[in-house]
């Protein structure tokens, strides 16, 4: 999505990707081979006026080594705290960002010490490489500790106390290399087993003071990182005010309705960003929606055939849990987008659901 | 920019492409041969789905020979017209289509009684082969005619007549494979020595039967035709109503502003009806415009600077009197447009030029 973001505004594209048959495999060159392979870096870095990346996993080492050559946007030094859940905390906490109550776990007898500390309900999560749910247990009560440790344990984990929130927010920025900021609007979203489901924006009932508060809090993370590019901040609101999730050091799935929501959708604003050109405007036209198509595609002609619609598919092979593709859905208004939206999620099987209760499911830390 | 538009819908694409290092390299498989080389045309064919095209000059003869292995969208019959602009217009008048009065010239001494019955001003055209402002020749008096026949005799000619208008319109239209039809809001575009300038859409002050009568005519050559694909008609407002200057069978320059101006994009929509696809809305989102970038290309910085741009560039080396690529300008409605508008022209250095009369210049019938 960044490349066909960008070959309209003169770019082109080389892509380092370890697997075989790339959705990439028809924007640009591709150089197969492993992020950590320096034989494999030197060849994509060749010739290249820099380099960026959409995938918050990519080694920082090899980052780091390929700046050596050209330079890379956003800086790599923001890997070292977004792929350890407790540095970002810790590195939040130091910027006075709230976070969930939270303390490191090491061993199994520390596991004890901290839910006792923490209560239940917890979240025991691995610090390192979890993504769309994936190594994270919800404890709902001292029993269920073993149960976690014995999936979980042997790595470094960190647990986290629950937090009630109303709602799961997040906010996309992007700084450009002189410092320049646009922010979108806030966008809600709901997940599903740990994978972001769907997305609303701009958020509905979002006073001017919470849009101020979660652009600040956003702004003080891209100027204390020298941070270049989009990045993307998910907050639970609580009756507390905002506490930050995550952090994203890239275009994030819960920005994708910019592409057809957005004057500038954050991919182009990405690009241009690190390009050393002007931002564009971040303003949402009209409302939008996004749904993520998971596991299975639905057929194209019948998601087409509804007002507002408009289809992305990744070219990626059908898997359970793997995204292949969203639905982008735009409108005049709020209400217009939830007809509009209604008919999608009933197209793809998803009409029935009720929305969940704030605690109902414990939600992915890397979607 | 149609493969551009169909990645995100799943398609893949390859291009029968003539010449060298094609603005289409990195979009999918290129295949480099004549439109007329039987085994280039075998080996484009094979293994796909359909084909398309989006440059009319393209042999009739080689389209029709695709046909033999693959469906071909819009039906080749329709470039037997749309390629001699007399019998474009012999058509058009059997479907009660008002043209520019013409009679065919095949020798000197048809011009001269041509040129007595249709009176001065009129152009003199070559029938095929003509696009941005090629082959033709306004004669403003009988002394023109030497000159221009020594320009443009020997081939088969057409003398019309010059049209007084008010303004030139456009209107692109879509039919899908079952028949169905969506038209985009009427356009206003300016000419500058016989290529396409800018576009607005939708075009301001067009009274609701304006936009009714267009979309009749154009209904009209589109069953006519059973044609299947994005179409767009050039047409002469003038005190008398709407004149057809010319069809083109082919998503169009006056329509680049749908890119970021409509619901659905024309590129998407003709890829739409062509795959069988329902098509999408074509209702403009807010006003739009777009501009030309011929012959040099400004700084992109400069340009997306600008509020409210889009730039589409492609990928082509410059050359005097070549279309490099596009801004397109959006925003909430025509008088935001038209400022925005003014500062794209002022960087690209058109900010001085004044408004054409309508019979100041002859513009092009191939844009």
């Amino acid at each position: 999505m960044l490349a066909l973001a960008g070959i309209p505004l003169g770019f082109r594209f080389r892509f380092l990707e370890p697997g075989p048959d790339p959705p990439v495999r028809d924007l640009g060159e591709v150089v197969r081979g492993d992020y950590d392979d320096p034989d494999s870096l030197r060849t994509f870095g060749k010739g290249l006026e820099l380099a960026t990346y959409e995938f918050e996993n990519v080694p920082a080492a090899a980052l780091e080594r390929l700046t050596d050559e050209i330079p890379v946007f956003p800086p790599p030094s923001i890997l070292a705290l977004t792929q350890d859940r407790l540095r970002e905390k810790e590195a939040l906490g130091r910027l006075d960002i709230a976070t969930a109550d939270h303390l490191p776990v090491r061993e199994r007898g520390e596991l004890d010490q901290a839910l006792n500390r923490l209560g239940v309900p917890a979240v025991l999560k691995t610090r390192r490489f979890g993504y769309d749910g994936k190594g994270q247990r919800v404890i709902r009560s001292p029993g269920g500790l073993d149960a976690a440790w014995s999936e979980l344990g042997g790595r470094p984990l960190v647990l986290e106390a629950f937090v009630p929130f109303r709602r799961e927010l997040s906010l996309i920025a992007v700084r450009d290399r002189a410092g320049g900021i646009v922010c979108y609007p806030l966008i809600e979203n709901r997940h599903e087993g740990g994978i972001l489901l769907l997305s609303r924006a701009p958020a509905e009932a979002v006073p001017a003071d919470l849009q101020d508060q979660a652009e600040a809090l956003v702004t003080r993370i891209l100027e204390d990182q020298e941070y270049v590019g989009a990045l993307a901040v998910e907050f639970f609101e609580t009756d507390d005010g905002l506490l930050v999730n995550e952090v994203a050091p890239r275009v994030h799935n819960s920005g994708h309705w910019t592409q057809d929501g957005a004057v500038c959708s954050q991919f182009e604003n990405h690009l241009r960003a690190i390009a050393d050109l002007p931002l564009g405007k971040s303003e949402a036209r009209g409302s939008s929606a996004m749904v993520n198509l998971i596991g299975k595609l639905p057929d194209p002609a019948r998601i087409l055939a509804l007002p507002g619609t408009h289809l992305h598919l990744y070219g990626k092979a059908p898997r359970p849990g793997r995204k292949l593709g969203h639905v982008n859905v735009t409108g005049a208004d709020a209400g217009q987008v939830d007809q509009r939206l209604a008919a999608v999620l009933s197209e793809i099987g998803l009409g029935e659901e009720r929305e969940e209760g704030g605690q109902a499911t414990q939600r992915s830390q890397r979607p």
